[in-house]
């Protein structure tokens, strides 16, 4: 908490804005200063998986999202509270968003039952029976001591019917005014999430409902969750224009790039998700023109990088046919190799689209990006855990 | 191969030797200097495993070992021939070892045939089938391009019949004298292996016999195969005062960091082992005192360094506490966090014994190592790969 203002924290300036709608920020936390657009990896069990710290810090990352969930389960929010909090135990010393536990609950555990309170589930891992409602939520990401916060929301699976999603953003509602009045961390922000299914007026009204009730920073959730690209589109459009200006945005768990260069051009501000370390540790290399598996056999004695003109680690140093042979006989380092050129490249495209915002070019990046890029299922965007 | 130089290469300087067997050298191969005593990392499948060649490299090392037998497997050793030979395939630009896959065809492969050839053998992962001889070994490790070869040998188990092990022994320099009459990759070494099994006179004969074959180097082969400590020190011994004064000693497979500063007390100039790297994945750190489970309960809370005062960069970085929860759940930082670790204990403790040797002090220094060391199961030490 060394760098911890109190008046200070929470600040989001605006430092563009673009006519098309894609906007440069810096939203000052209590761990340091996040630059917008940006997009967060993974570090679902307190480690962006294979990396260390340092190593994700080098890549100019100075925010990541860990999972409530998976670090209440392991090794426990309290044990990491006891040890000085989630920074202090993971080394990393910039910010930390934590999601509210309620996507892993839903999508993750076992006989579920929903009440008012929230929800009574069973582990995945071990069938333990737990509750986590929105008092737990925050008080877990307390303990955890996260610099942005997430609420406790209900996100509706797709398809959803008309009836359950009214109902589903009536209790996200309730939840969030009962998450509001949580105490808090020191300097800790809480972001509300925008939920509604596919239905416009139900996300208005849950937008026009969380901005009454006053939060550091608005999510758009319930999107990406299986349907169809157009409909992501639509789910964001719907969203972003009932969202303040003056407060950060945050797209949940996309992180195919074509979206999120899409949803930055929409005034989206934050993005998450386990794609770039997940396929590295499935083999696939993400780049400009799209994703794809190194393991195969084409590439056994290529002496290309992973990526043409790349400047990260693995592509100075090593040819796609020392990697592929490393996936190949599961050698971690092939593992971490891909990690580290995907992050390098996520990290990259976004540093290309704020350098875009700022001279006003945004569109024309955008539209030149999307041309080079092949889309990718959305259905591989999941938050199950990084 | 840009640091080779055909005159200065195999030329092994001794700089000190101490009044009880302790020396200090330095061994010209084809990619750099080679300061000894000297512990190389196993590199099995041409990575040591979960760590960059940087990283191997800052740790101070400046040789590893790789295995003939695993990279003849996969990718090929004609195809890392075609990839410009291992140092270049793996990024790696200090000296390799690698050893004449005798050891892994011998305890590794199914259905083998012994002839005077060589061994027919199936391979354990697909069940294809293979022959490698003295003829075949030098080729793989040619095309590999490794600094130091070793001999093809035959490395009989613990129990040995004496008329087994004069056999082997027979057998074991045919091979050596092909072996030595094989044509070298541009600057490589050839070391030759002493067998002999516990059987004093038959190490004398096998070592005199090698030594007329003459060789650049000398190893010390089928120790540490299951027999008891004191077999293995006198195994060391018997073969040791054999060998010639002015070529560097090889143990092979012994990584018992006891049994190693025993050993540099007798004379032994080179040691390579997967104990640091595969206890690092079974979830155990080594220290100056033995080694311990950091996965154990003991240490979900502690804050300590896995060992205290310990300059590594996972000693400086990161407590018990999170290494335990990383180990716990199967993050791949965890190990590389103790890989790391071990490797700069073993680092650490060879710069302490070239050091003693240095100041004439070593029997002290290996007396007070020795006092506060637990020795480790030797059944542990084996070279099925790293």
């Amino acid at each position: 908490m060394d760098s911890f203002k109190n008046q200070e924290t929470g600040d989001f300036k605006l430092l563009v804005e673009g006519a098309g709608g894609a906007r440069r920020g810096r939203l000052q936390t209590a761990h340091g200063v996040v630059e917008t657009p940006v997009f967060m990896p993974v570090g679902t069990r307190a480690t962006v998986k294979t990396m260390t710290p340092d190593e994700v810090a080098e890549l100019g990352y100075r925010i990541i999202l860990a999972n409530t969930y998976h670090l209440n389960d392991r090794p426990g929010s309290d044990l990491i509270a006891r040890m000085g909090g989630l920074h202090r135990f993971m080394g990393w010393g910039d910010a930390i968003l934590t999601d509210s536990g309620g996507y892993q609950v839903f999508s993750l555990s076992d006989s579920r039952k929903i009440t008012d309170e929230g929800v009574h589930f069973q582990s995945d891992r071990d069938g333990s029976r737990h509750f986590i409602g929105p008092v737990e939520a925050m008080r877990i990401q307390r303990e955890l001591g996260s610099d942005i916060a997430m609420v406790f929301d209900e996100c509706p699976p797709y398809p959803c019917e008309r009836a359950y999603a009214e109902e589903s953003v009536e209790r996200t509602l309730r939840w969030a005014r009962t998450c509001s009045e949580q105490p808090r961390a020191e300097g800790q922000l809480y972001f509300g999430i925008v939920q509604g299914s596919v239905y416009a007026d139900l996300r208005h009204s849950c937008a026009q409902e969380l901005v009454s009730i006053g939060f550091d920073g608005y999510a758009i959730g319930g999107v990406s969750v299986g349907e169809s690209e157009e409909l992501v589109r639509q789910g964001v459009a719907d969203t972003v224009d009932c969202l303040p200006r003056d407060r950060p945005r945050y797209l949940m768990g996309v992180g195919d790039l074509g979206q999120m260069v899409d949803a930055i051009g929409r005034g989206v501000d934050m993005f998450d998700c386990v794609m770039p370390t997940r396929c590295a540790r499935n083999g696939s290399a993400f780049t400009r023109r799209g994703r794809y598996p190194v393991k195969a056999a084409v590439y056994s004695e290529d002496d290309a990088p992973i990526e043409e003109g790349c400047q990260c680690y693995a592509c100075r140093r090593f040819s796609r046919a020392y990697i592929r042979h490393l996936l190949n006989t599961d050698e971690i380092l092939g593992i971490r190799l891909l990690t580290i050129h995907n992050l390098h490249l996520y990290q990259s495209v976004i540093a290309d689209a704020r350098r875009a915002i700022e001279t006003g070019q945004y569109e024309e990046f955008a539209r030149e990006f999307q041309s080079g890029f092949e889309r990718i299922d959305p259905a591989h965007t999941d938050r199950s855990g990084g």
